[in-house]
């Protein structure tokens, strides 16, 4: 016999089906022994009666997490005995045989408490099998693909960019280091260089991949292995194109996700996400004296928000332009990276972005340097030798249009969508400095 | 004035409008300039007038990948001029204003002369530029997404898998290490860890990513970061379960690529690919019997197959099936990997298979096993330390439905989709012993 899926058993009613899965629970109420069983479409409760031989016997040894194949028939339930609260609780599956695959240990703790987090990081194999963890990454994997789609549908090239890399991007003492044969090689923090030169063979690119950052400080924030999602494109006029097509972007996912993942999205306490076209934006220094007057914190020499500035200008915006995103306009240019864009009508500031979403900076991105001379010219300022960036440059040698794009982590922008207090929540095997997988000191 | 993209310009004939891109070539014919003019859309043939003024003075000055934006109208040509070789043959775009984006320096090489692979490696940024390398990695994007698409559509879920690994799935000398704050970390070789992990979460899934080799051996087969396509799936009956939804899935790249791909694919002399369902399957030792049949090699003793053992059997299948596409089942167990699946009905051989297409093997995969208890006993038949394995083991504790999946290489996946001889020509930026982006005896 066939398998069916249990979300294909409303269809199979008065029929003897297989269905196959993990046991969720199991209860004894009297006699009958109660399985919710478990599989990749949903949740069934099943009975098996005392007068249903080997298989009664079977299913008494039953334990959580064991995984079964089990024959029986598909009852609808009486008008009283409907659970509104489950997808199938108007069915009944009336189990006839059970051939057990696979048993299982007694769980360590309640699959569903509450767990610390150290906890439910050690037993990822288990605990990401809990309804809520798999919520997570399923409206993180459509986050990703309605990323992918929205820029395929604009004409974008997806390509692979290389992770191991000679001289990284942003340099910096957070790049982590490779034995590479007898070189050092180094683990990308972005793939900067690559979807630059990109943009010189197709002229809007886009990629998706792990990125690495070496930071020894582990917060509620940071990551030293996330996906980023990555788009460059040629031909603008300056940063706010780049920004024009970020807002159409994240109200594409926002409604990808919200249309697609209502079930999910209601296991977590969220509020549906306010994104006015367009999205508003603001200067850095506009920014800084809205904090100085309606906070009260002078921070107008600085170069950069701090986490406490993002959480209040996500407030400013919520407050005045009832929006859950802001743009954040303008960096000094001494502060950007080497290949920012330094506007011309803004003499030292760069047409960089970040944008902020519920109080955190999600993406960054701004137009970038397509002048070779001026290109060489900002990596010496910033104490670069050129020479180490011969492979990039040629891109620059050659011909590239005006250009821009953005990255933006995946973890972090899941952990934004559901209210999660940890990005870790939003990181399936999540690496810290005192972890992979397993605690590194053990 | 906005931009209209090369291939919309038959819709705007006896229009003045705006077109920008680079120069793929320019000529000059008596006093006449012509402008090959490429965007990310197409190439138009533009033309320059003497009378003008600045624009013929620009764009006498204009050479080989300058990025300009112009402005002039669209001409239908006389029938005889009409060029049926080109998608825009039959237009003409009359230049009256320039303006020069970019230059370029003068061309180290001509761009479409074939180079030697060093030299095209040395100088990526520009020659992925040619129509051939554009070719190579649109069809390398569109295996990509019709690989998601399919699996998508069979209710897999996609998942971001971890690179940067403790102990590695293979094993082997050939692993990349990494400096991981006090400890060694090591580049993944495969998601293999995660995916049979993720099986218990969501049963079907699937990832795309970069994988590494620290393989010395520079061959034309051989990457040392690869992009990996990998799914697992569970409640199968045996391996034959993974070949089918493979055969499914390999007529459907098949389809897309030919479908989507025309233009890209006639720059290539590839023939029409022979795919017959069900994909036709071999064992080892019936393989070996029929190489010693037919080319008259003893090799039956040995435990896998060589790359010349390879290309004969793609003779055998494609003389005797019509088959591309051949299945290779049934290798040692002691030679398989130890999470690999022993047939009962094979003592001594796992359910295990290569496909092989065209000469290569492009696909490996099989039933992996379940058993918590079987699994630990094969890992400490292969001197494996299973304390070291705690963490992917919690998944068989916890019980893990009987299971299997395969993983295959992009990058050689499009080499022999088009008949390149080294899959470096296949692979956007490839890593060697010797090179990451320049030589690194440099």
């Amino acid at each position: 016999m066939g398998r069916t899926y249990i979300n294909e058993l409303k269809n199979n009613i008065n029929k003897t089906v297989r269905i196959d899965g993990w046991v969720d629970v199991r209860r004894d109420h009297g006699k009958l022994v109660f399985i919710d069983l478990r599989d990749t479409t949903g949740v069934v409760q099943t009975v098996i009666r005392p007068d249903s031989g080997d298989a009664y016997e079977i299913g008494k040894t039953l334990r959580n997490e064991w995984v079964v194949s089990v024959e029986g028939i598909v009852q609808k339930r009486p008008e009283k005995m409907v659970n509104k609260e489950s997808e199938t609780g108007d069915i009944e599956f009336i189990i006839s045989s059970v051939n057990v695959l696979s048993q299982a240990d007694e769980l360590p703790f309640d699959r569903d408490e509450k767990l610390n987090l150290d906890t439910y990081l050690d037993n990822l194999p288990l605990t990401l099998r809990t309804k809520r963890a798999q919520a997570i990454f399923k409206v993180q994997t459509t986050i990703l693909q309605a990323f992918r789609s929205f820029l395929v549908e604009k004409g974008f090239i997806e390509f692979q960019s290389p992770k191991l890399i000679g001289e990284d991007a942003e340099g910096g003492a957070s790049v982590f280091e490779v034995d590479y044969f007898d070189h050092t090689a180094h683990l990308a923090q972005s793939p900067q260089f690559y979807k630059q030169i990109m943009v010189g063979v197709y002229e809007k690119v886009f990629t998706t991949g792990n990125v690495y950052r070496a930071e020894k400080h582990s917060t509620s924030r940071h990551l030293n292995e996330y996906t980023s999602l990555d788009m460059e494109m040629g031909f603008i006029k300056d940063h706010r194109d780049i920004m024009n097509i970020s807002g159409e972007l994240m109200t594409h996912i926002t409604i990808t996700v919200e249309k697609t993942c209502t079930k999910e999205l209601a296991l977590f306490n969220t509020t549906p996400i306010k994104i006015p076209m367009p999205i508003p934006h603001l200067t850095l220094r506009d920014a800084q004296e809205i904090i100085k007057k309606n906070y009260g914190e002078d921070c107008s020499d600085e170069p950069d928000l701090s986490p406490q500035h993002e959480r209040w200008l996500s407030e400013y915006a919520l407050k005045e332009h009832k929006s859950d995103f802001l743009f954040v306009t303008h960096f000094p240019i001494e502060k950007t990276a080497m290949y920012a864009y330094e506007d011309e009508d803004n003499l030292g500031y760069s047409r960089y972005f970040d944008l902020l979403f519920r109080g955190i900076e999600i993406q960054s991105g701004g137009q970038r340097q397509h002048n070779y001379d001026k290109l060489v010219k900002a990596m010496e300022r910033k104490k670069l030798d050129p020479k180490k960036f011969s492979f990039y440059l040629q891109a620059f040698k050659y011909g590239m249009p005006p250009h821009g794009g953005f990255g933006m982590g995946l973890e972090r922008l899941t952990a934004k969508f559901l209210g999660l207090e940890n990005v870790k929540e939003a990181t399936l095997f999540p690496r810290e400095i005192n972890r992979i997988d397993t605690l590194l000191s053990q």
